[in-house]
């Protein structure tokens, strides 16, 4: 059985989107919904999302396990996983992390690209690792089944997350800086550090992350997948696509600045091209994850790889690392 | 004129306390009404203390200005000033910088001993200078006049400030380094950092900082202070002395831990003497500022110098320092 997962998507929902994702067969999607949002702000955007559940049962449903991705496909539906790009949600209180776990947040970055009360993220001068708020509230998300996502942290913290770290962590979407060397992208042995221990990276379809950006083919992807592969061990990716269908450039302007500064800061852009980056043609929406299944067949993934790739790896993950601690 | 301010106190406010303010010719205090508090449980507190001004109008009043140190004097009261110890209180928004200085707070420290949003505090392992963040606060801190404090943070992350900060800043309570080797107190190069471009250093009471703890003597804490006067220049240092009068011990470890971790931290303190240690006999309460004010002149410190260190000094920082910048 193959599911298709897509580990990171933060789309301008509608019922158009979730009827794409049943188009293209997609069992499930890690949908972030916060990034500067603090905890009043995110249980608001919990609310919206129980409001599309209540809406649109046949098409979605608020998914909290591995075995919700199996009655996904069994039903017909999507099972949709929460998760935050920033440790905003939890604010300074350490105990929000469970309560956010139980209201349904499984994946949680550490940093999203500045420096947290955590962490450093991938945009600072320096990188002075886990603070010691952060190593605290990694035990505790170890502890109640929060899994550590670092796809917007610096180089050591990652690594030092993952050395602290007592379960698996993850990188959701990015790629191999070795293919596209954007601040975003991974170093190897940042991503050495991650998978070593169990953990996953989910590959980034965002343009700033793509070789040749917009103009990406999705043979090289996949080239870089396989190189992925042969390095690390195909059995530690997926998919984080960093969809952002139909999302106004001033989304991409909030995500860069928050609230944290007046001055603007363009980030992966420019003042020349300060929006979103239009999609390679290979992957417009969620109805196009075929190109890439056929993309990673063709160069050489066996069907089983294929499969793990495509979402089998990310269920792996989901089944052992979103319940408590095993002590 | 000799003015009487004390730049750090965090009692049990009381009428009790109060009262001994008015006893020991304490003409301003700048008090702490923020450790840990968001944004929203910081206006609680402001709220307190506007119940105090309507309760103890004789007593006590909101000091805004240098000027309202002088309305003290001439109307037999004590001018109270609002500060911060962490960013807590403008949470991630830095447009909450002028909203907090319109209700009147005067000093905000960019950290309380861990890593915040904006800079590395004194208990990290490692500091990493001033945050993207912390930038571009600062530079909000210095337009609406809202001082800089770097008591608890770490040393490069308070040269950064000294250096980033185009207003002066400040060291509101510690002590040097050199005389008692304590985290919290000040190396001279941080010393000199602060004070070379016109910022105030205030001398703490508080017996973990002082030499031999709660047994040291007036003598000793006053040949510091002429150390400091000879090596730095005596305008640049006055009184702060962290008096936490009335305290009980659950406040303490409250300050050290917060909501940042599930386990206790001992900060200064120790397993075995978790609590407040005793004050010095000659520093017990707001009565006893004459005592600092004979050591000072028995030291060989002039009358104006004197005078500069017991208030006036910070009475000419208030003056500069807590009004709009002009450009």
């Amino acid at each position: 059985m193959t599911y298709r997962i897509d580990n990171l998507q933060y789309a301008n929902w509608s019922e158009k989107i979730f009827r794409q994702m049943r188009e293209g067969g997609v069992d499930a999607v890690h949908v972030t919904i916060s990034y500067h949002e603090n905890f009043r702000e995110t249980v608001l955007n919990f609310e919206q999302w129980n409001r599309w559940f209540e809406q649109f049962p046949d098409l979605i449903f608020h998914g909290q396990w591995g075995s919700d991705v199996r009655k996904a496909r069994e039903t017909g539906r999507t099972a949709i996983f929460f998760g935050f790009q920033n440790p905003s949600p939890i604010e300074d209180d350490i105990d929000l992390v469970e309560i956010l776990h139980k209201l349904g947040a499984r994946f949680m970055q550490l940093t999203y690209n500045n420096q947290s009360l955590l962490a450093t993220g991938c945009y600072e001068a320096d990188d002075s690792g886990i603070t010691r708020m952060g190593k605290q509230v990694i035990k505790e998300m170890n502890r109640v089944g929060l899994v550590i996502d670092m796809s917007h942290s610096a180089d050591r913290s990652t690594i030092e997350a993952a050395e602290i770290s007592e379960r698996p962590i993850t990188i959701t979407h990015a790629n191999l800086h070795s293919w596209q060397p954007a601040l975003r992208n991974k170093r190897d042995d940042v991503v050495r550090a991650v998978t070593e221990n169990g953990g996953m990276m989910g590959f980034s379809m965002y343009p700033h992350h793509l070789k040749d950006k917009s103009n990406c083919t999705v043979e090289s992807f996949c080239e870089m997948i396989a190189r992925a592969a042969e390095t690390f061990g195909a059995e530690h990716f997926g998919l984080g696509s960093d969809l952002c269908q139909d999302q106004p450039d001033s989304i991409v302007e909030w995500m860069r600045v928050g609230r944290w500064s007046k001055e603007i800061d363009y980030g992966e852009g420019s003042a020349a091209a300060p929006g979103f980056p239009p999609q390679p043609d290979w992957f417009k929406d969620n109805r196009d994850f075929g190109n890439i299944e056929n993309g990673l067949r063709k160069i050489g993934f066996s069907e089983s790889e294929t499969a793990g790739i495509m979402g089998n790896n990310w269920l792996r993950f989901y089944d052992e690392n979103f319940g408590p601690q095993q002590i």
